[in-house]
């Protein structure tokens, strides 16, 4: 009788243990759960709107945590249906020492941590892993896997296009700090300084907190940009072609194996 | 006779009855009303112009407002023509609720606001939805349904980028509000804040009313800066992706009905 | 024996006259010039190096175009060897009022201007059309050519994300002419202001001299960034992608003559 | 018995002598020392770091000097045992002339700069020229020799697409010269001036110290930015394309090697 409730409780919480995918009626009640909890957290840190509602706000912060906390009990109790030797026990032990599982008990402690902590700069640290939660999607997701692997596959490239890279930015802030170091000793008086304004130039962010004053700096800044972008540009890209490529193979994958299971 | 006069509406105004899918010279003759009237509605929100040509502004605008009517009559009138069962009204009141046919007509009571109402306030918002006579386009292109139809079978793609380029957001925003938080509360001093700082950020557009000034919190934006840009433009990446394979059918598409049926 | 330099001359300044396409040592020699009588243009616009150096400016100026005015009488004067019927008048009248002779005569012109105009400001806005002489290099260029083609093939993709585009522009503009026209009249005070601010973010250029500061604005911006990027994009990858096409066809076009015409 | 050494020395620092490509124990000893005095070199320009570690800096310097210059010592004693005729003298020689070598011995005398220079604003550049150790890198990467390669490869598209560029971002300046040169004087006051402008604003970056503020130079800044930020990203794509193709052949040209040489 207990383990027939267990196991429907596995069945529910481990969602990918079941054919096809889809989640379980409670795993999209947590998605819902999650997606409020952070949405919460993160409103929760504009002091204008939680001085005037800093009940409402305590109030469902412990509703979110009592709710990842009866997960992650009913996860620890359940794990002992999953396939694979071993004592309930262990399981469990193995369980608990899983990341997901840290990761849940993180985002349960920080949900809960009034009861924890009174320090108030503690807390409002504390408070903040709650957004960690967003990494229990992670459960539900085997597109990140396969991102991942795509990733993996193409590391050679990442890895020399990231140093070409770093060695076009560490070259556009040594240009620039030798043009401009005496006029904005602030800006580019180091080249870790100027490495803040190749980086946003670079990436094409361009705040304008940082630019250029000298004709030879704007001289220099100008092949920079004109050089620099597509290259600084190329791991990002290899990262987007590797996910798309991941995606193109998640929907082969998932329609071969609809048509090995039909229903 | 009424019935041949109605059927020569009819073909005229729903130029996609017709085979071959080109306007029709009455729908030619509306492309070019459609595109002065939102040029006018543009225009006419500029107080330094209006100001001095008042009435022509509002002649124009009556003008198009009686086209408007007069088109939105006669597609009332002459749908009775459409295939399909059912009587005369029938088909009236079924186009009347069409979602085209509710633009049609806010964009006849918007161009004949002045009619209808008198607050100064209401006018001025009443007015702007003159510019929804651009979706009056939307009958005459056959473009629009494919995007639809490609950015619908890319939705997996879609939402899981959009999720991980909302994690990003996300999560920059919190490394900058965990490192600028206290110098900088006004731009910083909470999550949502942050949030303006690393959507303008990560779309590169950088406008530069905020950015980080402490050292962390410019190393911090640096590797978000580095690592996040090509995440965020993956959805806009499929969605142009999307919209090239949508042209490239329609082409063929279109080449296909040209062989099918030549004339 | 007169023919015969007239020949001469035709081969040498005719460059696509010749087979393979290569050019004469002649036209080597007028890029050279071209190069060097535009940086002196721009250069010469700049008060600070003017200032010092106003004869040798003059002195090159009046070179570059002695150059150009005996390259136009050259053309004028063989291109009566040019293949086709008709008297060596008629093919000189065809010559001279082609839009290439007409470029050419209006750089002769700009050039020798101070022989010319005394008035300053006109002097200053004639000399500016020397600029012109760049178009010149369309003369030596195929590649121009086979993009415009490649463009003309794509104008229904193009005019669609015009389209698109544009409506994107409008619709950023509208949003934030709605809900900052009344804190920055300056700068949304209406539509045609705030689309300044629309085209600048959604290009990514982001200057930062108009920027949303209501919270209300701010997110709408936040949607229109996010969304809209890609969409402004693709016209110009749409033509990106016809140009890398023009040049693949390009490349291989002239594969297949060198394969046709050894030597 | 000294050869024997010799050839072990020539073995362990000429890692591309090498079977399979691997990085020899010394080889790698060299990567992190190399990045360790890059990193060095660019911490060692911020004053505030260095003023309270002054010491440690110039003995972490003097020691990466010191393996440098034992590292070029060690080449060219062992180059001597390279494959080829000649003396081991002529070897030598015609080592110490090569490009790499004169790069390791610049880095060498940069690292030990204190020494040789005593003027302060001298000893500052030339200790710059330790980032030169990046170059060394060079060694270890066929990756690089590949880039150009595929490069030289597209060196009519990149030529024709940079041209294309070029005399956007000079029409882009000349337009913008002519529409605020009165009103901005410091800024569009002549082409080249407006050139920083145009270059700013068409790679995207835009810091927004310049940027027009008359309605026709903010139309004409509009058109040439929704036009022109295609064309001026162009030869950076096909600058990412060939590097692309390059990592591609590089892979396919291991992976050929790996099944060719087992082990």
């Amino acid at each position: 009788m207990t383990a027939s409730l267990r196991n429907k409780t596995y069945r529910q919480l481990f969602a990918r243990a079941e054919a096809g995918g889809k989640l379980t009626p409670f795993n999209r009640f947590m998605v819902v759960v999650i997606i409020a909890a952070v949405a919460l957290s993160i409103i929760g840190t504009e002091p204008t709107i939680v001085r005037s509602h800093r009940n409402a706000f305590i109030a469902l912060e412990m509703f979110f945590g009592v709710v990842f906390a009866v997960e992650y009990a009913g996860r620890v109790w359940s794990v002992a249906e999953s396939d694979g030797d071993g004592s309930a026990l262990g399981k469990r032990l193995r369980f608990i020492v899983s990341p997901m599982a840290i990761i849940d008990l993180v985002v349960v402690v920080a949900s809960l941590s009034p009861f924890f902590f009174s320090d108030a700069a503690i807390l409002r640290l504390v408070r903040l892993l709650r957004l960690a939660a967003l990494a229990k999607f992670g459960r539900f997701s085997r597109a990140l896997q396969e991102l991942a692997r795509a990733i993996a596959e193409r590391r050679y490239e990442l890895f020399v296009t990231m140093a070409l890279a770093g060695m076009l930015l560490l070259f556009g802030a040594t240009a620039l700090y030798w043009a401009e170091r005496e006029v904005q000793p602030e800006a580019f008086g180091s080249i870790p300084r100027s490495l803040w304004w190749s980086i946003i130039t670079l990436t094409t962010v361009g705040y304008g907190d940082v630019s250029p004053i000298t004709p030879i700096g704007k001289f220099l800044a100008s092949l920079v940009a004109l050089g620099g972008i597509g290259l600084v540009a190329m791991p990002t890209g290899i990262m987007a072609a590797a996910f798309s490529e991941a995606m193109q193979r998640h929907r082969e994958a998932a329609a071969e194996e609809a048509a090995a299971n039909p229903i």
